[in-house]
């Protein structure tokens, strides 16, 4: 069989880690992750070591400022958040960012429960590295409610199964 | 005087943490932060947690992929920059990003040395909300050879001295 003839058998089929590559990828297609239960405790640990502003440590001093309360880092927010991807978006050789944006609609607060939804919204072979691509995720991150509390547009590197 | 008399003095000079207000801001105002110095040490406790990669925790491992070498995880460096930022750019009622862009254009490795160079890009007070404004800030991220590891442009919910 030539090197370049199709192949019948799904090679991701014979993984037992279903890792994918930029070839398995389809627009579309979605991912879940499970839930990340947070706490107040958590959000002081984060914001005392990468974000030490009131609003992040005290629930008592929160409460004079915007946020009215205790409120986690956006951060902290989106750290958890890559958790919860490298956990639920398994693409193979990991997940690698070159940037994207980023929002926080609404504060990520104590007791919060975050589960993360991404979506595959652009699949873009790379024209001088045959052997990757670039990848938009889209990841939502919300609380227990359903309230958005992230939403990130993340690039990612991704590599190619077959090299053309 | 009636309480909506312009007032000559300024209140900033009062203020001895010298904390500034959207009216404080002009567009290409700088501030340079503090350097952070980052060891493999931190890069491996913050993956554990938040990143758990192969790259991001373990040099060896690391070896075999794009990174070619321990790498931090992106969101331990926009982490570390949002702790420099508190500690130099003293807006009135702390840092409050809603969201933004976010690029690692270089990784950041063990034994680099962080610095955060941040500029107001854009003002805007709000029409809706004469007590506050947005405010643009650009932040680059380069270690001691002055290499951009992160660039990041946040927008910032940032108090008005007098509400108009």
């Amino acid at each position: 069989m030539p090197p370049d003839a199709p192949k019948d058998t799904d090679e991701a089929g014979a993984d037992a880690n279903r890792r994918l590559y930029l070839d398995d990828l389809v627009l579309g297609q979605r991912f879940l992750s499970a839930a990340h239960a947070l706490d107040a405790a958590q959000i002081q640990a984060f914001a005392g070591q990468y974000d030490p502003q009131p609003f992040h440590v005290s629930d008592e001093a929160a409460r004079g400022t915007l946020f009215g309360g205790l409120a986690a880092s956006g951060w902290h927010t989106a750290a958890i958040t890559m958790r919860l991807l490298v956990e639920s978006v398994p693409i193979a050789g990991g997940i690698i960012g070159v940037g994207g944006e980023i929002a926080w609609p609404r504060p990520t607060r104590p007791g919060d429960l975050l589960r993360v939804e991404s979506e595959i919204v652009e699949i873009v072979p790379s024209k001088s590295r045959p052997d990757r691509g670039m990848v938009t995720l889209r990841s939502q991150t919300r609380n227990q409610r359903g309230e958005i509390l992230q939403t990130l547009t993340a690039r990612l590197v991704v590599p190619r199964r077959r090299p053309l």
